[in-house]
């Protein structure tokens, strides 16, 4: 039995070409599920965490369009209500596929902040584009305000938010607790609500966690054995969408690092999940797994996936 | 030392006559976490509930205004956000004062869901009016998608939704096992999300649970040995608001039971809270109060508030 940190990219949630209603979010996530009740079957004990780009992006367009009815919720928390939410439909998701296989474990969707460092250079240079979509004069106001807005690949205006890398995880002790009782944990969704320290006090922050960075520091410091990116492809590959694609079913550590700084992984895509994988793997992490939710229980016997170790 | 279940009010959180600005809420819980560090300081176990009324609000209205932009959310996902927001909130600025106070406890919020029944009679009289007022377009529009809609006190059209009662309480067992760790508990925000069983899977309901009979259930089911509702008047009153108004620093159960057979205690203010009370009281509980959060430890000790018993 190992401890595994298993990572959900968006598409088990919304999948590609869908609009991202709830019964299908709903739908999605309950399929999911029964992936991840597999490997609890299979004896393994299991903290999931998950992202939240199309959601907060949902709520941050809903926040926009009722600016001047009511007050207007800061990107922390939005980021809180997207892991709010999410949370409870992965938690209510998984029970129900839990008692559709006969297990009786209870699951705990824990709301988790995560702190990153107001120096961090990434705070400076906001890069990653979120929500709505403005008109020119809201622009003109958001600067005004002080927030950072980009013209997004000719789609139109958008805000555009840090991106610090996280440090700590604020209820990294409760969710061990939780984990040492037997309960399977659903934590840093969305990567996280950022926040910093001010004079020993936390504050939120206006930005967003990479979900895979973060996933990767909750592992290693709940000691997890394994982290498990959940994704759309099968294997990580190298001169991806080429000819000359080739799929890897495994990579050393010295080899990742090597394709990393070759610019192999594109960044916001597998970038991140193999740069967060190098990470847990050198923090003593025992091995990271990148592969399909329907595939889960195969890569973790090496059958099926890419294994970083 | 005995373990408490606090309910915090709305007007914990955002204060009579306030707009509820994102700072003002965290000022306002901010102060009101002062009060419940005291109560941790004086060797009390702590459960934090608090209600959700004005923020599901909010979420209600900004997912209205982007209906046709995004998805739109089912009621028992706005009360998920809210929840997740406000437990983030409350955590972090209870996190704040234990720091302050030179108390090291952890906190968590934890994502609650509620048991109601598809068949009580309340989820057949929709009541509780909820979120933002329609034009008669848009209530053509509700109504034939299946929402029932009233008008408001000479306000508008608004939804009104059913307010059944909670049954059981999803998460108790890991709420228990978190106290039990010695972590004070934020949980029910707003009541909980409702769920039904539908052939033994949870689903979400399209109801609001009220929070002080959901925090009466949870105290009972938790064993608390108080309950404690903490609003914005010092004393249970009878005739309140009148010339014959009339403070109580104690009531008997059989007192309460009577006189809220008498109507006494408005609906959806003191009625939910006295009704509450002496239902944790009739499960076994010690001792339910009635109080500001400024006096909550004296209140305790018996000398502000009003205790049931």
């Amino acid at each position: 039995m190992s401890l595994i940190v298993a990572a959900l990219g968006g598409n088990a949630i919304i999948k590609e070409g869908q609009q991202g209603t709830f019964a299908q979010q709903f739908r999605n996530t309950f399929e999911c599920m029964g992936y991840i009740a597999h490997l609890i079957k299979a004896g393994h004990q299991v903290v999931l965490t998950h992202g939240n780009g199309p959601q907060v992006g949902f709520i941050m367009i809903q926040v926009e369009a009722a600016v001047g009815k009511v007050p207007t919720a800061p990107l922390h928390v939005d980021v809180a209500q997207s892991q709010g939410s999410m949370g409870y439909m992965i938690a209510q998701s998984l029970t129900n596929q839990l008692q559709v296989h006969g297990i009786d474990t209870s699951v705990a969707a824990v709301m988790t902040q995560v702190l990153v460092n107001r120096d961090d250079p990434a705070m400076k240079h906001p890069t990653k584009p979120v929500g709505a979509f403005y008109t020119r004069e809201r622009v003109v106001e958001l600067e005004r305000s002080g927030h950072a807005v980009v013209e997004d690949s000719g789609r139109g205006w958008r805000r555009v938010v840090p991106s610090p890398r996280p440090i700590r995880i604020i209820e990294v002790d409760i969710i061990k607790d939780l984990v040492q009782a037997g309960t399977i944990v659903i934590a840093c969704g969305g990567g996280g609500i950022p926040v910093a320290e001010d004079n020993g006090a936390l504050k939120g922050v206006d930005a967003v966690i990479d979900k895979d960075l973060a996933s990767s520091l909750l592992a290693a410091e709940i000691k997890a054995d394994v982290i498990v990116f959940l994704t759309t492809v099968e294997r990580v590959a190298l001169n991806y969408n080429t000819p000359q694609q080739v799929e890897l079913e495994r990579l050393s550590l010295d080899e990742a690092r090597k394709y990393l700084s070759e610019g192999q992984f594109p960044p916001g895509s597998m970038g991140p999940k193999i740069e967060a994988a190098v990470e847990f793997v050198e923090n003593g992490g025992d091995r990271a797994v990148v592969c399909r939710p329907e595939s889960v229980v195969e890569a973790l016997e090496g059958r099926a996936g890419t294994m970083i170790e």
